[in-house]
């Protein structure tokens, strides 16, 4: 019995694993369509985004199986709490991804010098969160996880210059309202992500310090 | 053992109904804060979500507490595991009421007689779909969780004709680039909230009828 649960926590990983790198990709995928204004790249995220949804419902379903049948307690039992929440926000990820994808395909040429560099520098910081929180879970590494909350404020503040660089932007009339409102919406769908990602690597420390982040700005300096 | 089981699963419903009712009273508030322009109110929003913040915890370690010491199957169990995620979407729901409050402490003056009707009109339906969606948790009713499923395109549309409202307004300058982003946000944060309220509903559909309606577009019809 206990061998055959060891097996199925195993399952239940490399299961998360996959539908990490699942929705890693689809995010990669959206970033892309934004900056190589590729609309077939979007609608191919649009798309995918359903293969995220079949794999949120198999793993939710493992996990309700799993705890039925093993009746697992302590570090086992936070660790398939943690999986529970993890495959949740895997599942939001894939969404902004989708959100980021529609306003790429509605979205005219990114004119300003400096959005060309914060959207991507944003883009790139944001994937990494999600790479090494997914890394972090996968790890049990709490030092990895709290690397990730410490980035946070990075993506906060990246999101804030973007926001104020498009209100400048429509304020001069050098950008249209649709595409001042779509950019501005895919730098708030990336600060989502980060979010998400930093929910994420809360949920790791959590499960292997067994103690609350979430919610404990000081954790965050 | 069953009996004391039975109470303390009366006591996390209890508990859950004291959040969604910190919840949405958060929300009215901040919607509140919006159409008067209080900037007190939008500051009470902000502050109380630690209260939520706190029930969330409190939450989370009665279900981690009850799982391993009463080791639930069958509907014991998915009631346990939607209550766990119900606590979580309601926790991110405050999230957005103080989003919301935050953009009404920046917000001019709703210059717009169609945003006027439109705004509250979007508050409405986002209130009433949330208590509707904790409503059907409490009663364990799949019917008026499934009239909240409905309700979501109603505020789906309502978001869409806002922000075609603000890229007008942007448009003919009739408002400031920083009032139109404010009001695009609190319109995307509502329809975020009704996302969220209906992912309660689809957790009550889960639970009672034992089958996933998530990512069932159908359904929604």
């Amino acid at each position: 019995m206990e061998r055959h649960f060891q097996k199925e926590l195993e399952s239940l990983k490399t299961s998360l694993i996959k539908m990490g790198s699942v929705v890693e990709e689809n995010i990669a995928l959206s970033i892309r369509s934004v900056t190589e204004k590729n609309r077939e790249l979007a609608q191919k995220v649009i798309e995918s985004d359903v293969r995220i949804d079949a794999l949120e419902i198999e793993i939710d379903n493992a996990i309700v199986d799993l705890l039925a049948l093993q009746q697992p307690v302590a570090s086992d039992l936070r660790f398939i709490l943690a999986a529970l929440k993890i495959n949740n926000d895997l599942e939001r990820i894939g969404d902004h991804a989708v959100n980021i994808a529609q306003a790429a395909q509605v979205l005219c040429s990114i004119p300003d010098v400096e959005l060309l560099n914060e959207i991507p520098k944003m883009a790139e910081i944001t994937r990494t969160m999600l790479k090494e929180a997914i890394d972090s879970f996968i790890l049990l590494d709490p030092v990895k996880a709290r690397a990730v909350l410490k980035t946070d404020d990075q993506i906060d503040n990246l999101n804030r210059t973007v926001i104020r660089t498009v209100i400048e932007l429509l304020k001069s009339n050098k950008q249209t309202a649709e595409c001042g409102l779509e950019l501005s919406l895919i730098s708030r769908n990336m600060e989502r992500v980060a979010d998400l990602a930093t929910n994420i690597a809360e949920e790791v420390i959590f499960h292997t310090q067994a103690r609350v982040v979430k919610h404990h700005a000081e954790n965050r300096k």
